[in-house]
Parts: structure tokens; C-alpha cells; sequence
């Protein structure tokens, strides 16, 4: 795999200079275009100790507006890392859009270092590298352009390398026994890496081997590289405008088939027939006496429950969605009332500012994650993608076709790394709904609770249902499950969001 | 202090529910107008335990829009927070505007437990309460309405209070030995408590104490609180926006003082004939040859300090200022030249995005603060507020005059935390501004650095020469010093950027 890069082809110094002083500028026409793109650039760094990964770094800094460079090298991880997914700190990282990170150590790091070191399964390490595929292609599905370069030198020159690097007092430090151990495994670093560059190298995020040993050669096959990529992705995007203003112009008109009597198509409606919310018992209730002792003891499970969580480093993610007035707001008191306020958040989802904006859809949610053993409450949550955003058709087709895989595969990061997930659907009948707005809007206490849009989004209930019905069907899975809560009665509801999150935690901490 | 918390007031069922439908409703409406409002509401509540701090929290949560309500409670600080100013979390949790906090053992819980269990001298306890009543102080200049409710029960009354609560099944887990052995400090905490609301008791941010004996009536009592300050705080601020308005409208058009000949007013060169500026040797310059066996010793030297300081946990802040095209970009490249990329960060500061810009001007310089042991590059920094806030007027004189004492109480919280500051104003001579202006406009790869902006700002060098002779004259402190840089040389400049990092940093780990 790694013929191609010792060659050991060179660059004269005065080629070097006559092509730099053109790269560069490339370069910064490459970046300053980017700025106005809708999308960032990330570029990674992997390869062999003294090939060149951090000068390189250095030399893209010198000759780019640092403005809009982000670079990140990455430590062992923090107390608060560890207490994360695997994933939080790079999701935290990545560039907004128009701008461009230069990662080094990144994600590629530990799954190497525990395969070469064997600490790790070929299955396992196999996982890893699937887990990163994922994240990449994420990041790429949502516009990002990713590139890997790999620097290579070969086990002779690596030696010589490190020699070199020992002799000059401001470069010696970064030569260890550490560094000379892992030069004696070179070999086995050379297998592990060919099946990690195998497996990892996609259309979207193609690593590039490159001949570490000659530093001007190396420096110009990166930055020309940087320089193509960049340059042809940002002719597509440009291209693509036009078809962008067409997807902004069609969301402010009904498409066709959503128009016809009260709102609903017959495609609607023969899909309404098979809804699962349909097939919920919308009769159920609970007295007020039986509320009031099942609510004090659902509680008091839940208290006991969420503290032997926080023992064992356990967090609760609560996610609720439902239909307007369905009753979320009173449903997480009745969780909140039960639990210690220092352990819980309640995260209330409305529309992203400008910082959200410019990431992908799923990093302002990545970034709320608390620490282990904690409660976090989402008050509607990602799901917004597949919901409100597909049928107001601020998401494309695509964008929120995607989001089924991309919440998944969010959502298997969550549990894996042993976070409890339950999510609600509280629904109510479209009658029942009609009667609280009705209610809210001649109660002054309640009256903040009603607008407009939430008229206009009742008269959207059958294209809510479609996609609601697509959400569970998609997205609940065996660790994180959708609950349908009958909520046309509030004490019925209350407890059995109760309930059911006393269930999950059980199950787990059993 | 706390008599006439212990008459022992109560309010009857059907006068409390009048009141509150009333209550709810003028909160609602407070809280709404909050939303349009130019500052955040901070409601803090502290006290005895079982006085009823987070059920009026809860309570607060069910008679409000929850949407725009954050509640924070602390637990003991995490392993990220230790790292960090021991105000960093507290800062990073500050409502933005038009929002309200409730918080919860809030930052005057350690202080008043360290006192009470003499871990702490007297004096060091009203220092603690210093700093609290500067923090606040901060953002009350800002804008904040800043409420802090003292929940009370008299010894006896806390005695039922545990009891009661230790017989319900839910609330048995609120009371553990350590409560009752509170209680039996009960007289030691009255003692510290007393004093720490006298002296925390201030204009912008008062105690109120509140007898937490009857539900109805404390949960009044709070209610009406906050009504009454947030109502009264709207009605002045509205009464403001002509004002605002009208400050506006001066941005945008020159004052007087500032134009004439050059750009510069008697005044302006009045005071440059005293400048500290003009006080520096500008002449002073260093060899290719020297500078290049100076770089390797001092980058080396940056090295080798850097990881004892990384093994110390200290961090180190580096604060770059200076003119346009003065080199900040070649000497910050010059420092990480020599530092490991794991260990360093640059921050290049423009302007704030919204979520910036919805906060205090120095909560996104507090939430840019790693972790021990690293290093954090300001490229600008938060001395924008004194220099082109200034100097453009998007600051009022009454913002950027505060800001110097703002300023030198966050650099003391980091250097009292062990971080060590240093700031540059890297100098040149409007002269060689014009040159090295000149040569960026004519040559292709340099001409991104260069906008009209530049030449703008150049225009006010006057202007700009008096703010930083303020700064420096009210910010260079013993701690955290100002370093005035020839920079008419490059290479003299960045040799005297490392060594004046080396020897703070040497004198810090001596």
C-alpha cells in the first residue's frame, strides 16, 4: 500500500518557491471562497511519528488566513471527556461552516494505538473504524468536504528521522522511549494501518498517502491537494445554487399533494389507516385519587432509581415530542419534582442561533450532553428533523430522509457508552386538541401557551401524522424505543411517562 | 437579622389562590417583555435547608414560560471546572438577555460552608464575598437584574421542616446525617450566614429574606418579588430607548473632537506628547544571523518551560494587541513553532456571533478557557472593548470606562488561579504601517491581509494611540503586566515576544 510513497521524489528548492508563491495564493482564493460556501473543510493528519504531520500544520498556517483555520490536536481525554460518548469532543470540534479545521491525533488515534498494542479485537477495532466511517460520512452527507493525508516514511527513514529530530534541542522533546518502541513495532504498525486506511478511505473522506521523507515534496502534494479538492467542490457548490433558491422558493408554496379537503390528501388519508397512533386506546384515564398515590409513588422509584444511576456514572436521556398542548410541559414537572435539581436539565428545543446554524443539524445536540449520571429532559429534541422540518420543509427530502440512519446511529453513540434513552410520543386526539386551544385561549394564565403557528400547525395534522408515524417506524429501536403515551387524560399520561422511565432505568441498572 | 422572618406570617387557601391567578398573569407578562428587553434576570435562592428553595423553584417553573427559564443548581465542581477560575462555571451559565435564571447552591454555597466549617479564615471568607459582589457587580453594570431570596426557618421550625420531609417517601433522600448535623450547627450557620448577607447585600443585587415557614406565603412572597423588580427594571429600560436611539445615531457620524488635520486634534497630540508609545526606541532591530540563533534557544526554552508548566497544571495566556500589519500573526506562528499542538490553542477574536453577543462582552473570552496546563493564544482579545469599541463607539463611554476595572478583576481570577498572563502591544510606526500597507496591497499572496477597514482605522491612529496609552496605563498590573514590543523590526519583535514568555513563565514555576 505504501509502494507509491518511497520513491523518494524530491523538490528542488527553487521549483518549491516559484510553486508556492502560486499555491498559496490558490490557497487563499480556495479559503476565501470557502467563507461563503455552505460548508466546511476538514482537513486530517495521520502517519508515522517524524514524518511531517505538525510541521505540515504549521506551514498551512503560514500560508492561509488564520482567521478561518481551526486546528485541533487531540490529548489523552479529560475526566469530562471520558464521561461522554467516544465521539462528543470531535462532534464539539468540527469547523462551522465556511471555514476549515486542521485535525491532528484526531479520532484515528486511539483505534490505532489500541489495535497496534493489541488491546483491542480485529472485530473491535473493525468497529471502531466503522463508527468513524459513520461519523465522516455524517459530516459529508451534510455538505462537508474531508481529506486525510497520511504521512509515510519507511521504517529506515523514520529512524533517521527521529535521529535528527533528537540532535535539535527545540525538536528533542518530541522524541521518547515511547517514539523508539513504536518504531521497533513498525511492522506491526504498517499492518494495522494498511487495514485501518483500507476501511477508512471512502468517497467522501479518501485518505491520501504521502512521502514524508522530502519536506518540500511532501508540503506541495498537500497543499496542491487541498488546493484541488477544495477548488472542484467549490465549483459544484456554486453550480448547485441555482437549484438551492429553487428549494427555498418551493417551501413558501403548498405543494400539490398536500392541498385538498380539510388539509388532507386520500394518500394521507389511506396512510392514516394504518397508523399506529390510531391503534392507541385514546379512553384511557386515572382518577384523581389514583393519581395522586400513583404519582407519590412513581416518584419516589423514580428518586431511588435515578440515584443508583448516578452511582454507577448512568445518565438518563428523556426525550419528549408530542403532538401542541399534548401536555409535555406538565408531564416533565412531574419527572422534574422528583428528582435533585443539581442532577437534572431540562433542554428546551425552539429554533438554532446563528452558532448552531452553521454546524450540522445534530451538533447543538451533541454539545448539551451532560456528564455521567446525570438526567438530561429534552423538551422536543432532534426529532424536529423528521418532523417539523420535514413537513414545513425546512429540511429537503434528502436532508430528512438521512436523518432517520443519522439519529440512529447518534443514538447507538448514546446507549453504547451506557446512556439510558426513553423517548415519548404524547398523543392526543385532534378533538382533544381543538378543546385545549380553545381552553388556552380563554384562560389569561394559558393564554401565552397558544399562537398562531399553533393553528397553522393543526391544520397540518395529517402530514404530522405521516411523519410521525415514519419516526417510530424508523427510529425505535430495541435500546432506544418510542413510547406512545395516551395523553387525552393528563394524570393517565403523567404516570405512565413515569412509569416508563422507571422501567428503562430499572432494566439497565439491573 | 432574621426576626422579622419569624413572625410566623401564613396565608389562607382561598386568598392565595386569588392572588396567584393574578400573580401568574403579571409574571407572564413581565417574563414576556423580559424577552424584548436588552438584559437577562438572575434569581438566586440560598438558605436553610428545607426552607423551600426548589420547590419555589418548581413552583416558579409551572407558573412561567419554561421556554425561557434556565435553572441551574451546582453540584460539587467536576474535574474540568477544578481546572479552570473558580467563577468559570458560573460565568458560562449566565442567562443571555431577555431570559431568566433561577439558581440554585449557586456560588454562594462553598464560601458559606467553608466558614461554617472553618476552612477558612475570616478574611478569607469576606474575600470570597468580594469577589461574589464584584462578579455581580459586572453584570449588573451590564444590564442584569440581578434578585437573591434568603429562605429562613427558625431552629425549631428547620427541625419539623427535616422531619416532615424525612416522612415522605419522596422527599426521605432530601435529609441524610448531613442535614441533621447542620442543624446542629444551626447558631454557626446563623452566625456566617448574617455576615455574608450584609456585606453581598448591594444595590444592584439584594437579599431578600423570606420566612420559608408557610408554602403559600413564602411562594407569594418571591412571586410578588420579582414581579415587582422585573416590572419596575422594564419600565425604566423602555423610559431608555430614546436614549439608546440617539447613541446610535452618534456612531454613525464623526464628533467633532475627532476631525481636523490628520485626523488629530489639539488634545489628541497633547496627549501623544506624553505617550508611552512614543517613548520606545523604534530603531531597535536584530541580524538575520542573530535572530535565527536566538529563535532556536528561545523556541527551545519555550519548550522546555511550557512542559514543566504542563506538569505544574499552570496555564499560560498570551495576549496579542498591536497595530495593523504590526507582525501578531508571524510572532503567535513563532511561539507554536515551538509547542506541542496538543498543548495550545489560538483564538482569533472578530466579531461576536449572537449567542456572543446575548451575553456579557467577557463571557466568550471566559468560555474559551481550557483546561490546566495549556496554553491559549489571544489573537486580539477581550481589550477589543477598550481599543476599537472605543475608538468606533460601538461601546458608550460609561461600557469601555468600566471595562478596565472588569478587566483587571478576570485577569486577577485567572492569575490567582495560577495562569499566567501576558500581554503585547506589538508597536510600529505609522510610517512603516503605511509601508508594510503599501507591500501587502502590491504583492498577490499578501493582499488578503489587507481591506479597506485597514485604512480606515489607520485614518484614526490618533484616536487609537489615546486608548492604548489608557489601556496600558489601567491594565498593566503586577500579575498580568502590559509588554510594550518594537515591532518596526520583525525579527527584533519576535525574539522579545518569547523571551518576555520565557521569563514569565520562569518566574511563575520558580
Amino acid at each position: 500500500m505504501f509502494e507509491a510513497a518511497t520513491l523518494g521524489r524530491t523538490v528542488a528548492r527553487h521549483e518549491y518557491d516559484a510553486e508556492v508563491s502560486r499555491l498559496r495564493w490558490q490557497l487563499l482564493d480556495a479559503q476565501r471562497s470557502l467563507r461563503e460556501a455552505r460548508f466546511p473543510a476538514l482537513i486530517l493528519f495521520g502517519g508515522v511519528d517524524g514524518a511531517g504531520k505538525s510541521e505540515t500544520v504549521h506551514l498551512l498556517n503560514e500560508w492561509m488566513d488564520p482567521r478561518w483555520l481551526i486546528n485541533r490536536a487531540f490529548d489523552d481525554p479529560s475526566q469530562d471527556e471520558l464521561e461522554r460518548p467516544r465521539f462528543w469532543r470531535y462532534w464539539l470540534t468540527v469547523p462551522p461552516r465556511g471555514s476549515m479545521g486542521l485535525f491532528l491525533s484526531a479520532w484515528y488515534s486511539a483505534p490505532l494505538m489500541d489495535r497496534v498494542m493489541r488491546r483491542t479485537s480485529r472485530a473491535e477495532f473493525d468497529e471502531a473504524l466503522d463508527q468513524i466511517v459513520s461519523f465522516e460520512r455524517t459530516l459529508a452527507d451534510d455538505g462537508a468536504v474531508i481529506l486525510k493525508f497520511w504521512m509515510y516514511l519507511d521504517k529506515k527513514a523514520q529512524r533517521q528521522r527521529l535521529r535528527a529530530l533528537e540532535r535539535n534541542p527545540l525538536t528533542r522533546w518530541r522524541v521518547s522511549a515511547v517514539q523508539w518502541e513504536h518504531w521497533r513495532m513498525y511492522d506491526r504498525f504498517v499492518s494495522v494501518t494498511e487495514r485501518l486506511i483500507q476501511r477508512t478511505s471512502t468517497r467522501d473522506a479518501p485518505w491520501i498517502i504521502v512521502d514524508g521523507s522530502d519536506e518540500r515534496y511532501r508540503s506541495l502534494v498537500v497543499g496542491t491537494r487541498i488546493r484541488e479538492v477544495l477548488t472542484a467542490r467549490l465549483e459544484t457548490s456554486t453550480a448547485a445554487v441555482p437549484a438551492q433558491a429553487a428549494r427555498r422558493r418551493v417551501r413558501r408554496s403548498v405543494p400539490a399533494r398536500q392541498r385538498g379537503a380539510s388539509g388532507r390528501t386520500l394518500v394521507d388519508r389511506v396512510d392514516r389507516e394504518q397508523s399506529l397512533l390510531d391503534s392507541l386506546d385514546m379512553s384511557r384515564a386515572l382518577s384523581k385519587a389514583a393519581y395522586r398515590i400513583a404519582l407519590e409513588r412513581q416518584q419516589g422509584r423514580l428518586n431511588m432509581l435515578q440515584r443508583q444511576a448516578e452511582v454507577d456514572g448512568r445518565s438518563l436521556v428523556l426525550v419528549f415530542e408530542g403532538w401542541d398542548a399534548a401536555g409535555k410541559g406538565g408531564a416533565i414537572r412531574r419527572v422534574t419534582a422528583a428528582l435533585d435539581p443539581r442532577v437534572y436539565r431540562v433542554i428546551p428545543v425552539a429554533a438554532p442561533n446563528d452558532e448552531e446554524r452553521s454546524r450540522h443539524y445534530l451538533w447543538r445536540f451533541w454539545r448539551r450532553l451532560s456528564r455521567a449520571g446525570r438526567v438530561m429532559i429534552f423538551d422536543r429534541s432532534w426529532y424536529g428533523r423528521v418532523l417539523v422540518e420535514r413537513v414545513e420543509q425546512f429540511a429537503t427530502e434528502a436532508e430528512w430522509s438521512r436523518a432517520y440512519a443519522e439519529i440512529n446511529e447518534f443514538e447507538e453513540q448514546l446507549t453504547d457508552h451506557g446512556i439510558v434513552i426513553v423517548k415519548y410520543w404524547l398523543h392526543i386526539t385532534s378533538e382533544e386538541q381543538e378543546r385545549r386551544f380553545k381552553e388556552r385561549a380563554s384562560t389569561p394564565v394559558k393564554s401565552w401557551k397558544l399562537s398562531d403557528e399553533d393553528w397553522r400547525n393543526r391544520a397540518k395534522w395529517g402530514q404530522y401524522e405521516l411523519a410521525v408515524n415514519d419516526m417510530v417506524a424508523r427510529t425505535s429501536t430495541r435500546n432506544a424505543p418510542w413510547h406512545l403515551v395516551e395523553a387525552n387524560d393528563k394524570n393517565y399520561a403523567r404516570i405512565k411517562v413515569l412509569r416508563i422511565a422507571n422501567a428503562a432505568l430499572k432494566k439497565a441498572l439491573a
